[in-house]
């Protein structure tokens, strides 16, 4: 069961702790980016994961690419060229102090591949899934292009396809995301989205929920997703719910829609070490269940569980193993320790 | 609008994240002091911040001054000399275990000053505000005639003046600090204080409210309010109201009376990171709005606000922006992240 | 008043923060195991405090010994020898994901110790209690042997014996458990326990109460605490009573039967900060107010007092004074600043 | 005595101590870029020091614009607005081992400035000396015109020039470098350069020096600096000279001509903490001795001296006083304690 | 060119710089391994290098893997569980101080590793050479017989064999090595060792050189060598040539005998950061050097350059490209700054 | 053999590596003072070693009293009370930037101690050498008296007594030492100096060595040693003999004159990681062979093999055993592995 996963990787760098940016002369440095983000959940989960992308053939983009080793991410078709690697800041909130993030992508080796670059016959080669979010197309035209071209290989194939909404505002329009959305969503089988994307991107608005402030009403949700059903005929729609207390403590579920039916896991209240790569851990956490047959019950709370334990872990990869998932998910959130 | 604030600036020590005192060879050292935390907090808000005080010509002394210039703060009227500067050791708690503070300040620079090492004119040259707080004429009482000095120097100017009552008890005895803080609040238009140093300073009991336990009775803060305006004429009396769930949570609001009613600002419940400078985050919000013209309702919620997000931020300094404070202070405490 | 402890003491190591292991490149490296946390512990209270153990010849086993000697624990009979020292490694949880303890003890100084080593007339001369747990038999048949010898000797000479259950099913099976613990269990006087050590040990169940669930039955805890006295008569049997909501978070509280009444402490929320060594902690404070002469309520609240401060500090060890656990069990859980 | 520099202040992130790139995962951010660093070092010195730049609005130009703030450093002309700082990746050598440096500047705020930006009447109010180095002309055609207009307006109003030829061919090929500094070094009065440079940029070569090898000859950079000096008229010239024992230990000295002598400077045997800054801390030693009158022998040892600190010290920043430099160039390198 | 190597690789746990064990609570937590650091060096050279060995299946044993795998070195082979990692304690010296070394290795999974744990046939499917140390037949007598039927398996395939003798006192005893490497030695094509191994293992003695004092005797190796070839019938015999001025210093050559001359490389000071894997990233430019068909000048000097470079960098693992490793063998040691 | 020392523990403070003070906002904060190093030394070398002193009672009081006990010091004569713990801050040099320290020690606790405090008999109970430094008599005129009283003490128990003269200008005038030391000298058998201390506290001049150049002259030390031998009838006078090259390596031996004849110690290169502490552990060294009659050879050598250790060894403590001392002293100093 190969998953092949395509998107930019970038270098985080992030202030130690609770740190506000340059509060001292520290920073860890290290790797992540959305759908990176899922091919390593899935190579922890025991998946043949092939993670695709541009790096730049200098130190930064040789550490993005050892870090991605280090999971066993099979990177064996990334491609190096390019000037720079993408990088992105990230400083933690706590409180009622929200977290920051600063991009600094411009430019990247992704962002400037072309078409040539990429042989999706050899990726493609003995895979089942691909993945893909909303952030790649955003990134030029020209991965618009490309993410045509391979949708229409994988389809060819009969490869299931995934995609995450993941509108990024800073890097295309409203506009924009529609129009090239709209385009590549025909060929996506499972939509994951949440309420904000599904609403940003193809306008589609949830009523009455706010997001910002308390608990999120049911019934948006559920409209949302059957609109988009309806739209693009997708096999299935599932989102995250997050309502955020404060900084330091969220409540998190998720909700998967077959076309009849609505599935909701479990609610955790998550007391957050760190927040960013929830929702990759949560599509990592569907891509795993539904490969393995799971039903929508044990499918939703996995994902769910999945991205839980996510947010107790510092760094954008989730660093746990389908055993773990399966503890919290079959109900053991007590955090005891394990000897 | 050029505000001056005076006071003492100490190196401060603290272990690392949790740790108890020693444990382990580490400990941070940085700077704070009541009146320098307000002076940094302005200076990040865009006021023109000038700090006064006397730093020993050292590299400790030296240290102090880069850490206030750092934020953009006017230091050219501090003055240099002395031996040392004054050292606190901090532990921070967590959980039922409270923070420690020890403090070796005996024989600063700023408490060995004499009336020469100041000039008022040049120091209010072109300012509309004065703050110092209830440590800084504790200090000596050669600190009780300096600040008599500069108090009528600056009524002479039209100077607002603010001061935030901060009793100390292991400089000054209650009845020193009654006999001092009396003289100079007559010249005071704006009392920043919490309950307890309301009574320890100026024997008047709040009545049933009871700190160390639980939450806070309204009643008898307005009691207090009342009578400090009554004896002294505040133009406002301000208190911060904390209550300790326990070292890692605390409620915290604020209230300002201008002598015919009482605003409350929104209470928030804290996830601590560091709480030490809430008081003074709280003076300079208060400070930043009066200056600003902002309504009560504007000003005490700005200021809580201001403080809240302080106690996220480790150090004794507030950093953060007009924006990020009105931002929360508008109704968004979810503390998502800002991409 | 000299209190004598038995036991393996361990190099741990552990992530920094909540990092999984080896997510980065740095452990902290300290020490602590079951007797040895208790030994320190009352050394803190101003006991004299005697740990007896083997510690390989070498950096880490010198190590060790400096780590015990820095709280003044009287290390003056610990034996030299042997090729290691015990090594467990510890991730600490956060959230729903729970603590991970990796234990490398195997072929350990004290594991491979003989009777020839201790010289029991030398270690309880002048000595009034005497303190060991389940986990020193479980090292090896012979430390069983030793421990009869010990215990035999301290009855002898009128010593107090206490004994947490402490059952590792890593190191035993519940059979060999309760048939070594059994020989040893009749010569102690206060047994210390909680409800799933019973289980495992005695076989003795607690009925409903559900453990990795919610909040715990009351009645559970009493049947096993009366069994428990009935076969060994134990003077004291207290048990420690935690409830995990989360690995951040545990409610906490213990209770005391001395035959005819159970008194239970103040029950406490706590956030965690490290919740290894909490039952070590409990054990140090009970032994403490029992040689102190204090009423079952006071002995109780201590107890869980300094097992609740334990919590909300780093390492093995509970780091606290008898001033700090009694101003706690004194009713100020508020965690202010003490300056 | 106002200094103004003009130039790139950029992100540096170097890995702690000898670390290799991503060897772990943390990095030292600080700040650096030739320009700024001769404005702190004069800052240092206690020279008026005016530095002029432009930095994106945004945490990461706010963490540059603190750092030199923290020093004294008159930041009120530095305009704000562009996309992005500059970065640079640093990792330090050790031995045999050279040190790296990635740059990653493309599309900051200062390469996309336009003459707009600056005002240079207001900036050049009150001066008498103007920096600038190769580098800056290297960022884009744009920042060629902008120094034409600087050094017309210096020019106007009798400031000192000086220049750092400061070659880097990852930004422009000689042929460019040629022309545009040809350009600018006609209103230069003081060259600063090392023979690899003024080769380099003009073609002109030392003869038979070997630097990557051994020892420098003395003919061979005394042809280049009479050439330049022909060519372009210079008051003065002056060279920094390498000889590179390995990465931990250099060989370092310099020399001053006045077209008429060479002034050698004493040579220092250097065990290199932080290489980077060398030479800008040579060019803020030599403006500041020539600002206050020095003469030949005084001002290139003063140079000399205060860049061999430098090269003690971590960072970009030079951080010594006048003292600590005439210390050294006074004779004493014993490196005793200071009591 | 596929290259296998198999061992031992540990859990390395260093105290931060030049502290003494336990001096403060934080360790350096790598891996490290004679055979696994021949791997990896391999590997960063860009060899299709797989490394084969025995790993418990906990958390410790799979930040081994995640190490190697981060290097791009081939793991398919490994074979997982046994009870624990075996670990080394490694405390660097700094001048006068010698480092320390203390091993915790006992009962590693590698060490109770059987005959049926490894598929040789597997494992040397496509492979060209087969690297081992004398480490690995001192774990265990089942080591000698796997390793034999490793050599046999080996020679059917017309793999070439290389062995670093590597003797280790607390393994095995003089006459245990002998006999064990002389089984071993016949099937060897390649001997790595130094003065001392060959002394110990074969009792060769090189006369007159004294290893722990001064410099060293060129007669002594040549000696050894002979005998060595005379003996055994190796095609090459390499020797690393260490002088320690000090723990700080150490002069650095080696020399290759290829049966009828001795070629010396050149020799270099190294001013040493890390001097552990010395030998073994020598091994590994050696083996590097022959698959590519290098003449002995450049073997020898490509193998002790790489390991120059090694002792330039933390940790067991060689971090260095092949071009890096050319720049100091084609004659740059400058240590400049590369940009 | 019990040895008594006394004599002021100070908190240091000091930037991380190479860092200048406040470079970043981390310390290292251990424990050091001219007798409580040469205490920790002395039990390092398996010496009954008490250490005297007064403490405050507060948190960073007992930080030092636990430092001492991590090292078997015994510190049961240690008095509690004052107000404060003395602080050095320490910036470590490296290559021509020396080493800077700033005492903050005025007001501590044993400053001002009193007569009362010492209770000399107890402290004396089966002592045979005292210890003290000319540190401790110039931190008040009571302290004088107190050594007198020591003295005497002491003489009248024929215990030994050795001082270290250690001038510092920043606690008394020449004037001041010469009067207190001239009248202390008479009770002392042993005296360790070094050239600038001899000259600065009794006048006597070496003549022409030259200190802070370059290499000493002996026949200035044995000069002095001499006529202080000839003034005061010290039974043995030691020197230790500095030549710094820079802040990074020091030649470093010492000498002693037992009334006929010099014994010249070997002279080390040392290539320095910390040098404060150096003097001490050269005394400590000295009273370990005396007390053990070794002879003249043997005893400066091993004081100066202990104290070259020493300046390999991070902090005020020599962190080495009499094994390790001998190795050096025996002849190695090549500072290979010890495996």
């Amino acid at each position: 069961m190969k998953v092949v996963t395509f998107g930019e990787i970038m270098l985080r760098l992030c202030p130690e702790g609770y740190l506000r940016f340059f509060q001292n002369d520290k920073m860890e440095a290290t790797f992540g980016g959305a759908e990176a983000n899922v091919a390593v959940s899935l190579a922890n989960f025991g998946i043949d994961s092939l993670y695709v992308t541009k790096l730049p053939d200098n130190p930064i983009g040789r550490g993005a690419l050892s870090s991605l080793r280090s999971f066993g991410v099979d990177t064996s078709q990334i491609v190096f060229g390019g000037d720079r690697l993408g990088i992105y800041f990230l400083e933690k909130g706590a409180a009622q102090r929200g977290s920051l993030c600063v991009y600094d992508r411009a430019g990247s080796a992704i962002q400037k591949a072309t078409r040539e670059d990429f042989n999706w016959d050899a990726i493609f080669e003995g895979a089942c899934w691909f993945h893909f979010t909303g952030i790649t197309p955003a990134l030029s035209p020209e991965l618009v292009e490309i993410l045509q071209l391979a949708l229409a290989k994988a389809k060819e194939r009969n490869i299931t396809v995934s995609c995450d909404l993941n509108y990024r505002s800073k890097l295309w329009s409203r506009d924009e995301a529609r129009e090239a959305m709209t385009k590549l969503c025909g060929k996506v089988d499972v939509l994951i989205a949440n309420e904000e994307d599904v609403k940003d991107v193809f306008g589609i608005k949830p009523g009455d929920s706010d997001i910002t402030g308390g608990r999120l009403s049911t019934k948006g949700y559920e409209y949302q997703a059957q609109k988009l059903r309806e739209a693009f005929g997708f096999k299935y729609v599932a989102f995250t719910l997050r309502s955020s207390v404060s900084a330091s403590d969220n409540y998190w579920k998720g909700v998967i829609y077959d076309g009849s039916e609505f599935f909701y896991s479990k609610e955790y209240l998550i007391h957050i070490v760190d927040r960013v790569g929830g929702g990759d851990s949560f599509g990592a956490g569907l891509i795993y269940s539904l490969l393995n047959g799971k039903d929508m019950d044990q499918t939703i709370n996995f994902a769910v569980a999945a991205s839980c334990l996510k947010q107790s872990i510092e760094g954008d990869f989730n660093r746990v193993s389908v055993k773990e998932v399966e503890k919290l998910s079959g109900g053991d959130a007590s955090g005891r320790v394990v000897r």
